[in-house]
């Protein structure tokens, strides 16, 4: 089955001309990592793909090889091939690719409420779309190097929360040992995602434990980062990257929520982690978002008292 | 060489007959992750031993196979063989053990530092003890299982800052891989160790992270914790696990430095962290301390100011 899927794919992008890969919206180390591999193995396959991210890259990503080739302009029109990396739904796929028909899209994801939207679909249960791309390297019999290795070892390092998630697997180790004798540095990588903390995001961090409420007998651990904190502490979106499993692990929480107000959209944004029984992504679709059973999120508009209490609320029936 | 060792280590565990095992002071998740798989390891191999811890366990350690059998108490002259885990020196082990010559002592440990106050002297340079006792477990022909997995998940989890730091090799990442096949779970293991932080804990780090300062260009990130802070976040000597490494995360940072005072007792508390270049090993040595290169501290009497500004000006210097 996963062979058949990954001939397809082969053939596919050996009649291809023109290929464009792409992130998802809110580009993570999963979406780029994935997608700065695939584009090093297919250079080594003598394609000459490009990369796309309508969203900027992260700072805590810069350091990846081949990351200033991203492009945050393109027309899907011109291209042959699309392959979209770590995208559920089309939705999660930046706005140009809209009109995109299924025949040109190969979509190669891991989230298990992806809504098949290509003409080939690579979903598989695995910790990331690093994974994947692993495999098809293996399966295009194209050998890895250690470029290649910072990026998938990136990709599984962000989305297993290093190693913490209960995604991670032996498979998941013996890539990383894989990735190690590439000569992946995993000091250095995990200091550059990780030790790489900006002063606004220490403050935020700060602030939203000296702010975290709990609540039904301590399953539930919830802070509100308003407007008025985002101005203090200077802090902007990716300053929030990894806050909330700060609030995951304290001790008997299972559910942790962030809520927190929009710098510039008048909208709330939620985000929900659970650390082992909890469906939050089936939470999340109740308020209109998405994401995995583990860690989802939505987008709410309206008064953020109301908001913060529907949330908890909803939350404290799932329980 | 090694093997040499390790074939010294069984001869002398097979003619023992009173076998006492024995954790570090203020003992940490590899002393003993190390110390339960040993136990575990020798009772299948028929032996009877007694495991003994001066320190009480912290409490993130307590759910670890067979630690309720850890004692307090001990006579080293009951015992023909006293084997230290991963203590540097006879001064790192409880009192009780400053009369033992070092006929009667294996010494287990990874330390480069470490004195050799053991007839048999097992120094490696690997990650964590729990290496050491995965390889002697090969040697001793013992079958691993679930259990010690666990524990020796849990020495190389904690040692290698959850494979964050420059002692995470492709063989520990090889060791992990091979822990997960034998039933050990990475995320409730994680879990239990990281994702437990106490109400004080998180105060505690809220404090800690708003009180923090910079000096030399970014490149030292220090934060002291005063007594009044300790009263006012309920805060334990355990709550500051893993706290310094939060400082460690700030960009631009080299040394990371917690100075905090001692609750009880009328003396300050140095720990350091370094990124990539600075040994603060050496650091710590000049201070009356010790440690690793990367992780290292002391203990110091004085008033707090002059300690800060001493601490700070030494560590300036070894930029």
């Amino acid at each position: 089955m996963k062979k058949n899927i990954l001939s397809e794919i082969k053939k596919r992008i050996q009649k291809a001309n023109k290929i464009l890969l792409s992130t998802h919206i809110d580009p993570d180390g999963d979406t780029l990592g994935s997608m700065l591999a695939l584009h090093l193995i297919l250079k080594k396959m003598g394609k000459k793909p490009t990369m796309f991210s309508g969203d900027p890259v992260p700072d805590i990503y810069r350091f990846l090889p081949s990351v200033k080739l991203i492009k945050n302009l393109a027309s899907p029109e011109d291209f042959d091939l699309i392959i979209a990396l770590d995208a559920g739904s089309l939705g999660r796929l930046d706005p140009i690719f809209k009109n995109s028909g299924p025949e040109k899209i190969v979509n190669i994801d891991h989230h298990s409420d992806n809504t098949r939207y290509g003409k080939i679909n690579y979903i598989a249960k695995v910790s990331c779309v690093g994974e994947q791309i692993y495999a098809l390297a293996k399966h295009l019999k194209v050998s890895l190097d250690k470029n290649i290795g910072v990026c998938l070892y990136v990709a599984i390092m962000t989305d297993t929360g290093n190693f913490k998630y209960d995604n991670t697997t032996a498979e998941t180790f013996a890539i990383a040992e894989e990735m190690l004798k590439l000569g992946v540095s995993p000091d250095k990588t995990a200091n550059a995602v990780y030790e790489n903390r900006s002063w606004p995001a220490i403050k935020l961090l700060a602030a939203a434990l000296e702010n975290a409420q709990s609540t039904a007998e301590g399953k539930i651990i919830y802070t509100v980062i308003t407007k008025e904190i985002l101005v203090n502490t200077a802090a902007h979106n990716q300053d929030f990257t990894g806050l909330i499993d700060h609030l995951r692990a304290i001790r008997g929480a299972e559910v942790a929520i962030l809520i927190r107000e929009d710098h510039e959209k008048n909208r709330v944004k939620i985000n929900f982690r659970s650390k082992s029984y909890v469906d939050v992504q089936k939470i999340s679709k109740e308020l209109g978002g998405g994401g995995h059973s583990r860690a989802a999120g939505a987008i709410m508009h309206g008064d953020l008292l109301q908001i913060v209490n529907q949330v908890v609320g909803l939350t404290t029936a799932a329980l």
